[in-house]
């Protein structure tokens, strides 16, 4: 206790601070930690995002004699009553994920969801729904017989839904450094993250709107549920189609191969006289600020803003958005961690376990059978790699949950689990699947 | 009233919102004006900033009604009672300002100091202390004389520490555009401009420190003075001697040489196996923060930052920030507008007259006896370019007005004065120095 009124006092001078000089030391402390640990985590082999996200576990949760360092800095999470100096860090944050979903969508073009075969819209299909029942399941279960909680519809959607997406970067990387790019177990695999993707994005449209009507009726409003479904469904559509329609005919069509670096597409030339970097901006925050009055999360309006300019996204454009994730994003990754409240936790290792369990089963599930079904030229050496390839899960997961935390819709036990699942799952599924990968191929590549 | 009334309803939506829809709604709206104007500037040859400073000013002074786009969403400035919205956005352009002074600071090479001859140097120094003179007096007769304010010394202090900084950016550009920056002139007035930027933040440093003494004593508190002025200038110092002497030894040493795109130093490896970005943004934070404890401006840390990774400021480094700035500083251009009132500045008019007269005519006296007093084999003709080089005003002199008007150090009439100086100086120098250049070379340049 003695030790945690001292380290108290060391951090009082911020209280009279200005808020300004108050969010240079946080975010300068913040970042700092931050990096250290993803620099770590680099080094040890794994994501840079794990880092960032069990520094922000520690600033919250370390507690000398009552002192965490997230009190210090007044950046503490009270649910009843927020600080100025909160506040504002979980906007800094909050414009992280914003831009981070942004940079996913414009990473996934519509091309290339034309050059995927059916065997990965299979898999991506199978790879949303069979995770999605089995997350479903488990926790209207948890719900209604363990904790006894009415709310386990909204609870249940939203859980399933962060059980969805597949995380394609660490997948992608460990196929680059094998030199397995060429394979088709990869051409399936990369194509279906892409669809996966957009699928997840539906679902979440769908899981807020439920969400949402929940909340605001006594009951079930069946056609209010309905017309923000519709409503959701239409938006992402309507951009979809403004993406396969409108943009390419700017310019010419374009083309996009498989190689070594992932998909490439030709690089296009922006077709207008003014800079496309404010335009993409404008259109980002546009379109997160119409999903928000649309009912939608916002970040389906950063994604589907990041689609648009998909195809555009040469390195001109994409250099500068890297610069404003460098910042912002390890930000979010660290808030991510900071509102996982590990006092309490020990109940939840059982459900923790379960929920990893039906994670990596569901997507295996939905790989090994979408390659069996499709292609019979495949066995079942190759289902099995795309089973394992399918199972990592990443930020687009963690966001669903976050977003579910912030609208009351999970609790906060079941958000912690979300956040170790996706760790989990990241860290385990890329040593396996090189296994795999070497178990048909040996050690050099597809080519010998 | 009744247009007004509508408009106000139209937006009260809005405070129904979480803070961070607000913010998207915010940022979406006040981004696209800001890039409208900035477009609008850039077409008729001026500057982009001008613009966005413009579109500042019309959100928060354009009533229809008693409505103004500022009221609308939330972020109006109340001096006695801020709301969270306004303070989340002021703390993001703050975030500009930062990140703003950093890059001026990455432009600002050792280096290039050492290759700036005897010429520069006097006409930077003069170009210091003649405008600061003649500034510091204008404000301290009107405040004495006219508005007869106890605070002159105060007011004096900061309005002339703000008269001081030559904006280089808009002569770069004129030079470039006209093939002139092979000639002499050129070479002393970049060469003055980078001794410029770092005798400005001294002079800052010093103005901070002495404005922070008077609010806190009663009188005149001499000893504690003293020592803030000698922290500020051995912070400033530490650094620039870490500079020269402790980063170029991290590799070989660095030789520049003055080219048509400016200044160009080799480009130098990092050399440590981590990424540089993150550490430049870590100590960005930090020195603004280290700064901000020493009682120094924030931005000063942040300019100290850039300069020592200004070695190393390579394609890779620079287009990432490029990526934060191009997000962040139009947001603090547009706030710098919006703290502009224009209701009641109709008193000021002569006043700013005033201050733009004296701030060309201390500039241009500065560069005009800064050449002919130190290089006899220049004439007038020669001294007459320089001196209208130096007369621009840019961000740096607007950034230390917006820190005086925060720290209540100049008056509301005084800040929106400097910024209308600062405007007004940047859209005169052009076209005069144009002539200059014409007059003494003809139209084709300095081979013709």
């Amino acid at each position: 206790m003695e030790i945690g009124a001292s380290l108290d006092k060391l951090f009082a001078p911020l209280a009279d601070a200005t808020l300004m000089q108050a969010v240079l030391i946080q975010l300068f402390i913040v970042f700092l930690l931050a990096r250290i640990f993803a620099e770590l985590f680099i080094k040890l082999g794994m994501l840079s995002q794990v880092g960032e996200i069990l520094a922000g576990v520690l600033i919250a949760n370390l507690a000398i004699g009552g002192f965490t360092l997230a009190s210090g800095l007044g950046i503490e999470w009270h649910p009843t009553d927020p600080s100025v100096f909160h506040e504002v860090f979980e906007v800094i944050a909050n414009l992280g994920v914003i831009f981070l979903l942004f940079s996913v969508g414009m990473q996934t073009r519509i091309c290339e969801l034309r050059s995927v075969g059916r065997t990965s819209f299979t898999v991506a299909a199978f790879g949303v729904l069979i995770p999605f029942i089995l997350g479903f399941g488990l926790i209207m279960g948890f719900d209604i017989f363990i904790a006894k909680d009415p709310n386990w519809l909204v609870h249940a959607l939203f859980m399933a839904a962060a059980m969805v997406a597949t995380c394609i970067g660490m997948t992608a990387r460990v196929l680059t450094e094998m030199g397995m790019l060429d394979t088709i177990e990869s051409r399936i695999i990369i194509g279906a993250a892409v669809v996966d993707d957009i699928l997840t994005m539906i679902v979440l449209a769908v899981v807020v709107s439920v969400a949402a009507s929940q909340r605001a009726g006594t009951g079930m409003d069946l056609l209010g549920m309905a017309t923000s479904i519709i409503l959701a469904v239409l938006f992402v559509a309507a951009i979809l189609l403004l993406c396969s329609h409108g943009v390419p005919r700017l310019s010419e069509m374009q083309r996009c191969r498989l190689t070594r670096e992932g998909i490439v597409c030709r690089e296009r030339e922006w077709p207008w006289g003014f800079e496309p970097f404010p335009l993409a901006v404008i259109t980002c925050l546009g379109l997160s600020a119409v999903a928000f009055v649309l009912g939608l999360a916002s970040i389906i309006g950063a994604f589907l803003a990041g689609m648009l300019f998909a195809e555009f996204a040469y390195e001109k454009l994409e250099s500068k958005f890297k610069g404003i994730n460098a910042f912002l994003v390890p930000l979010f990754f660290v808030y991510v961690g900071m509102r996982v409240e590990l006092s309490g936790f020990g109940g939840m290792v059982l459900l923790t376990v379960c929920v990893i369990a039906l994670a990596v089963l569901g997507k295996y599930v939905a790989g090994y059978l979408g390659v069996v079904l499709t292609d019979r030229s495949l066995g079942s050496r190759e289902a099995n790699i795309v089973g394992i390839g399918m199972s990592p899960r990443g930020e687009v997961g963690i966001t669903v949950a976050y977003i579910g935390l912030t609208a009351a819709a999970i609790t906060q036990e079941m958000y912690t689990v979300v956040v170790f699942m996706s760790i989990m799952t990241a860290l385990l599924a890329p040593p396996w699947m090189a296994r795999a990968f070497r178990s048909k191929y040996g050690e050099g590549g597809p080519s010998s």
